[in-house]
């Protein structure tokens, strides 16, 4: 069997510089080497949130910058999971290959629900490891980008894959974790990088907005520029940031930018981050809200197709 | 908003004389009041059992009882849960409204749970409730006729739409349960009705096997008939069976067969079951394999349309 790579996102902001250099980037590489579906979890916004928010507007924004970094839509097949009905009828029979306890030993859903904003669990969070087995499973998904908080939810994944195979013979892959989507750079103010702290350079920043974000980022009163994460997060962050752009070593750019100081090394960072941004924000230009549209309904059928023969393969090993 | 009707049955055998009188002879009449939808609830046989069976058997089985019984497709529309993908897709919002710990207090799970076959309680029984809730919602149900134990499940339904409506707009109604589905009668050896113990007569029983179950059915050595169900149960079963087809009081019967004992309690019995079966037998012999087939299309197509239309109105509730 071939191997075929599901990635996507919840549709809940705008994404920024860490998504594009802890996951983006990775896609849009993977994308040349396999098919590829990129899902858009829409449905999963309200897993722990109450109402699912400006979704309509935030599912075109997020589309808008997959194609601004350049995910091809001849390639990947991009989609909105509240399009899919096939995909949520796996559900069903997924629920029924796992079991209470074992849902509620899922490490990950136990941190959702640490971090979550509703006051009791809801059904939804604690299926949410099921949920997601039928997103990968629904296009025989085998290679899934995950951070490492996600690791259990692909255990699930293939436990209940195993479980079907077992119990009606052989339909799904066993799809394996590929670890790497994780972050490599903090927020502007040393914290977790976040579109709501306001900490985050967004693919759609302008030039201004760059500007003034890096100009309020945290540092240090050394003239002295080094590379020293543990001292000096602040600063060494920006190296980060300013590498990641360059494609250079942030040790590197410290030793140019020498007793330059915090303000030469924001000048740098902006520069670095604002040619780095160039063509992201030439691209986005590029489309107009109904190609936008037009794109989306052609990856939903692309996706809506794949699922329905899933399905039908599924329910035909289950004697349906 | 006008009332609607959900009903239905899990397709795991023959429908029997319990059945007909406990809710069919109801669906009957209710078909002419209402619009109805007839559930055959396929995919929830996985709820309670490891492997679904002859699923597709079961299925064409229960249709072909329903038009023998004389539920008309030109009236109810008689559909199968696993052909309607979009009915599946109203769970994950239903799921987000519904505690973890309101899953658990569910009498009816529990009472599940502990008469399933499965060793641990499976995400499909945790969760049914609220599958059910989908099942009623989707064609907006009003009316869900149901026995006594089904009615925590309905419950749950009313508070899933109350919760919706609340959060996201007036979407569904908030469904009514319709007391009075329920076994009056016994099976033939004095336990409960079922197939799987051979106490039943199948609405599908031919006359001499329908003969051969009487003839084994468990009386008493009294050679005075008399309708006493404290004392003696088998004799006042046999009578309420013969006074339901009969549509006559069972006292009366007694008193008409007086001292002819049981050989004569049963060859009446024999005689009214089998004039009541009369009419059905012969609907059930009009129909073809492809007549069953084509009214099952017909059914999923048009109880998939009005799934579409529910699901387009939720997910424009929610934003989506």
């Amino acid at each position: 069997m071939n191997d075929v790579v599901l990635t996507g996102d919840r549709p809940t902001g705008p994404l920024h510089l860490g998504h594009y250099f802890g996951s983006l980037a990775n896609r849009v590489m993977l994308q040349d080497k396999f098919p590829m579906y990129v899902l858009i979890a829409d449905y999963q916004v309200i897993t722990d949130r109450d109402v699912p928010g400006e979704i309509r507007r935030h599912t075109t924004g997020l589309l808008l910058d997959y194609l601004a970094v350049g995910i091809d839509p001849a390639k990947a097949t991009i989609f909105q999971h509240s399009a899919i009905p096939e995909l949520n009828q796996l559900m069903l029979p997924f629920l029924s290959l796992v079991s209470v306890s074992e849902l509620r030993r899922n490490p990950t859903v136990k941190d959702e629900i640490a971090h979550s904003s509703q006051s009791a669990v809801s059904g939804l969070m604690f299926t949410y490891p099921v949920h997601q087995a039928a997103d990968i499973l629904f296009c025989k998904g085998t290679l899934v980008p995950v951070g490492k908080d996600q690791l259990p939810h692909v255990e699930v994944t293939r436990l209940v894959a195993r479980r079907f195979n077992e119990r009606y013979g052989e339909v799904f892959p066993l799809p394996e974790a590929m670890m790497g989507e994780q972050p490599l750079l903090k927020g502007l103010d040393g914290g977790k990088m976040s579109k709501s702290r306001g900490n985050a350079i967004a693919l759609s920043a302008t030039e201004d907005e760059t500007a003034a974000l890096i100009r309020k980022a945290v540092t240090d009163s050394e003239r002295l520029i080094t590379f020293d994460e543990e001292r000096r997060p602040g600063v060494s962050n920006l190296l980060t940031l300013a590498g990641l752009c360059l494609g250079r070593s942030p040790r590197e750019l410290a030793d140019e930018i020498g007793d330059g100081g915090a303000a030469t090394l924001k000048r740098v960072t902006t520069e670095a981050v604002n040619e780095f941004l160039r063509p992201i924000r030439r691209r986005r230009a590029e489309y107009t809200e109904a190609d936008v549209r037009q794109i989306l309904a052609e990856g939903n059928a692309r996706a809506r197709e794949r699922a329905v023969l899933t399905l039908d393969e599924a329910q035909t090993a289950m004697g349906f």
